[in-house]
């Protein structure tokens, strides 16, 4: 078992990335090119934040970690069908994702427009399929609905339009803090609501609280993210800063100013240790999570 | 009621579009631009094939049309999304659907991909949330399992995919029946899928049957369309014929001739209406529909 948190996190990695493996479709089976490129952008990189955060919440209320496994693989192959989709020419036109070649440039733009349906079409069938999930239907029904929320224009794929249009637009802090909520927050509260989803024994009260929590490591990862790229070392971070200035992008610290951010980023962070109260030693996993993603450098 | 089967039709095509437009998100919720190309590319349009297939097995198998609405929009609504990514530039590149411009054309290509993506979502997510399906969740949640696995790689984006790569590629049987299984069948299966799924009474040879039914028209469908292609009168198709010898496409015709693909939608045809003896009078809108589909010059 892994005693430190930093062991833990790669020993989700690893769980993440197996789980990942199997319910991609193998190259060898037709069209091979396709899932080929599903498997290039899914596999072989990321921090697996989403996944670990549903991990963790299964400790926090008495599940173990394998049976969210297909939820918390639903909500990263979601997150990774996003980012194929936001690589696009038509979109961000970005040729490098991780130090690799983005799915678009390793494969085609044709290629890389299907494997991210696929990968949102594989997300809600392995809810529907997966074995170690609680067997209880209303359960994976509950899992599909709460990922369909996540994912579409009142979650993910909206925020992802708000930001297209704010673009060199005037500065609102009610705007940004919508884009964020939905552009990032939203898969990063599924992965938790997701896990909370699968323990029916979960009172409205601890669901409340972890929905807190969720909500508010979501909006501080994504204003930690806007201050990172003014203020972070390229270094660390492994790409180039200022791509949200060049790219006209409105962030939180252009609205409020940098200190004002850092200082609501503390804020956030305080609030999601004070939610996970009520939990004790069984959050702590969440508590680790909170202090890596809120302070993290890179 | 309507007595004709041409009044039906019309009389579905009504439902499913007052459907359609209450499932939507209203344009006057943000964000509006997606809401909005999202509304263009579903709503008034299109023959609406695939809920008509649904309502049709419904009657066949003593459920009401009501009960299986939400099935037939959710096979629509990923038709519509992938009728939007078909057409991007990247793709089939095409400016005109059903005599309008294409999504990208009319908003801009963001916008469309972001559209596809955000009702293939709503496709899942409203056969969670509505309230005239069956109650049981496990109903539901095959409903949901039943479309991923008609709309993923083993399905319609694994069809696309092929046909991307057939393009200028030499003839096989073997090839174009499984691109056209996958890329319109399936979708086309699926319709009366859902539909039987929403019958827990119906038997296994039932079910065999309708999947027979099912599989032959999907084929039949396509072959023909094939065909029109090639044979079909501009003026009553609406579009220019000969697209696909023009873009190298991989048709049925092109592999075995046209004389031996009619005969192959002639005996598809009447493979359709033998799987359907089982139904008697039940099926009528059913072998109704199988002429329409396969006997249809535009």
């Amino acid at each position: 078992m892994p005693t430190s948190f930093a062991e833990c996190l790669n020993h989700w990695q690893a769980v993440t990335e197996t789980a990942l493996n199997g319910y991609l479709p193998p190259t060898s089976q037709s069209p091979s090119r396709l899932h080929d490129a599903m498997r290039y952008s899914v596999l072989g990189g990321g921090k697996r934040v989403r996944p670990a955060l549903a991990y963790a919440t299964a400790e926090a209320i008495g599940l173990t970690p394998s049976s969210v496994i297909a939820a918390a693989c639903a909500v990263e192959l979601i997150h990774a069908y996003s980012l194929i989709h936001d690589d696009l020419p038509a979109m961000d036109d970005d040729d490098l994702r991780r130090g690799r070649p983005t799915c678009h440039k390793a494969f085609d733009e044709a290629t890389a427009v299907l494997a991210g349906d696929a990968l949102q079409t594989l997300a809600f069938e392995i809810l529907t399929t997966d074995t170690q999930l609680p067997a209880d239907p209303a359960i994976k029904l509950a899992l599909v609905r709460l990922l369909a929320e996540a994912t579409g224009t009142a979650g993910m794929a909206g925020g992802q339009a708000l930001d297209l249009a704010a673009e060199g637009q005037a500065a609102d802090l009610a705007t940004i803090t919508d884009i964020h909520a939905r552009k990032t927050g939203a898969l990063i509260r599924a992965s938790v609501l997701l896990a909370a989803a699968c323990q029916p024994k979960l009172s409205a009260a601890c669901s409340a609280a972890l929905d807190r929590y969720a909500r508010g490591v979501g909006l501080a990862f994504q204003i930690q993210d806007d201050l990172l790229d003014i203020e972070g070392d390229p270094a660390l971070l492994g790409k180039a800063t200022g791509a949200d200035q060049a790219l006209q992008k409105l962030t939180y610290p252009a609205v409020v100013g940098v200190q004002a951010a850092h200082a609501k980023v503390a804020a956030l962070h305080q609030e999601t240790l004070d939610a996970l109260s009520p939990f004790g030693a069984k959050a702590n996993a969440l508590r680790e999570l909170a202090n890596w993603l809120v302070l993290r450098q890179h």
